[in-house]
């Protein structure tokens, strides 16, 4: 009989769920709102409804665990952390107060480590030992799998390349300090990059997408966006080995999908920036998950994860 | 009955071999220069005359392994790969070639690795799972462990955070690129930073420990060297964390010895580099080992690490 699990990805505006057959397919979703919540236990009390009425609908009466993306995710203690795009505040024990309902293991992390698991259970890196996952959106984020296993530090809180400062005295970053990979590489960097060689401000009709778009149709200074992205991005990406020599680095998410114009000036700035002994010995990819589909797919994959 | 291992540390010129007692005690030493052979058959028949010695003369009849620090040593395959400093060239598998002698784990790895398990095994780490050792001296090298594993990733070559970019488009590096960690806070970057901010030439008699010398007399030009090497190396360090979120990282080797000209500051710069969420969790800690131990003794905990 086959194996079930809940995959939930925890965002400031929406709770998605999913229930995951063990071979990577969901078979079925379900979702609330977030900001709707303040208290955790009434939270807690209808995501659980949801995943009581996921597994009934679908004959499924028995399920692995339950795994959770969410920001501040807390893999050691099992819970989120004073997580400030949520109208939830405090330390929320999201395993304690899942197992008044339902006595299964209960596993959190970061979305970029669950993006970075899911990766190893269920996508592109079924078989690697070691690499390093970058998803470009809002912000970017980062998993790092060595050996088979995700990195989580001392803290619970390893794997946050987007914070490392790629160039001192950069631009400002929402994290109050200047240069972090973020300012550059993000949704937001991209855009004003963008701006900035075009010589132009910021508003808030610009944004990546088309600027992608502008790039695939040949536009100049598109292009260039692209390529100073690709530097930045390929410098950081050059670095990470350094730290762990991965097979291979990953990327996903919203930017990412403008293709060759990013991808094309990515490779030749990542060759150019890996320190010689590295040579040949990790490739960047494309994440395989689907788009609408990791956050689930990642969330349900961490229980797989020993502690 | 104690049990003992045996320590190499090789280098471009000489070969340090030690026999240590599993409490950290180095019993007896041995050496032979390095940069006579050109072959590695009969430079490891004298190291193992070497080593059957020491047993010998201390009435020691079973060691655990022999455990080896070399430039690019490699913990997957047992081979020194193609180090440019030695004077035996190519592939050299250290390993199998013991084996013909003595029948006992061997284990390499490079000495920056070495260096940082043997904090773990014998020196201030103990008790921690999770750091990294800088080791400054004439190159910036790094050792990283993980979950109480040393961090050797897929090609075995993980950790070479003097090779991480930290100021892009910087100084020339010895690898080829530029802005690397090492061109700042080697022995030679110290010298450096000094004589651009003296503004004078490089000299032979210019040197990191007279710069120590002259920043405790209070001299203002190297009081200003340390602070601008602080920074960067606290920058570097504050990088780190993103990765793996440590419990503490550990300095060793010349430079650091200056004492508070470089220490005072790099706190204050690791701290104002250090991502938010990680304040208070990462410790700044000079190595316990003594600098004429720490080559014999990482070498001999590197047998203590599991395959």
């Amino acid at each position: 009989m086959a194996k079930y699990s809940i995959g939930i990805d925890i965002g400031g505006t929406n709770t998605d769920m999913g229930l995951v057959r063990e071979d990577g397919k969901i078979i079925a979703r379900s979702n609330i709102p977030t900001n709707i919540y303040t208290e955790l236990e009434p939270y807690i009390r209808d995501i659980m409804g949801c995943i009581n009425k996921l597994m009934n609908d679908n004959n499924v009466s028995e399920i692995e665990g339950i795994g959770i993306g969410a920001p501040n995710g807390n893999f050691y203690t099992g819970c989120v952390d004073n997580a400030p795009n949520l109208t939830i505040k405090g330390v929320l024990n999201f395993e304690e107060e899942m197992h008044k309902y339902m006595q299964v293991p209960v596993v959190l992390s970061n979305d970029a480590n669950a993006a970075a698991y899911g990766e190893m259970v269920y996508g592109g890196a079924k078989d690697l030992d070691n690499f390093i996952m970058f998803t470009l959106g809002t912000g970017v984020g980062s998993g790092i799998v060595i050996d088979g296993k995700l990195v989580h530090g001392s803290t619970g809180g390893a794997g946050e390349l987007g914070h490392n400062i790629l160039i001192p005295n950069g631009r400002q970053c929402s994290c109050g300090r200047k240069g972090c990979l973020e300012t550059y590489t993000s949704a937001r960097g991209i855009v004003q990059t963008y701006c900035e060689l075009k010589g132009i401000q910021i508003t808030a009709d610009i944004n990546s997408k088309m600027i992608g778009d502008l790039a695939n149709q040949g536009d100049p200074t598109a292009l260039k966006t692209w390529e100073v992205v690709a530097d930045q991005l390929g410098l950081a990406m050059a670095n990470s080995v350094t730290f762990s020599a991965p097979q291979a680095i990953f990327l996903m998410g919203g930017p990412t999908k403008v293709g060759e114009p990013l991808l094309k000036p990515l490779q030749k700035a990542f060759d150019k920036y890996l320190l010689n002994i590295y040579a040949g010995s990790c490739q960047i990819r494309m994440s395989e998950l689907k788009a609408n589909e990791v956050a689930i797919l990642g969330a349900a994959a961490l229980i797989k994860m020993k502690k």
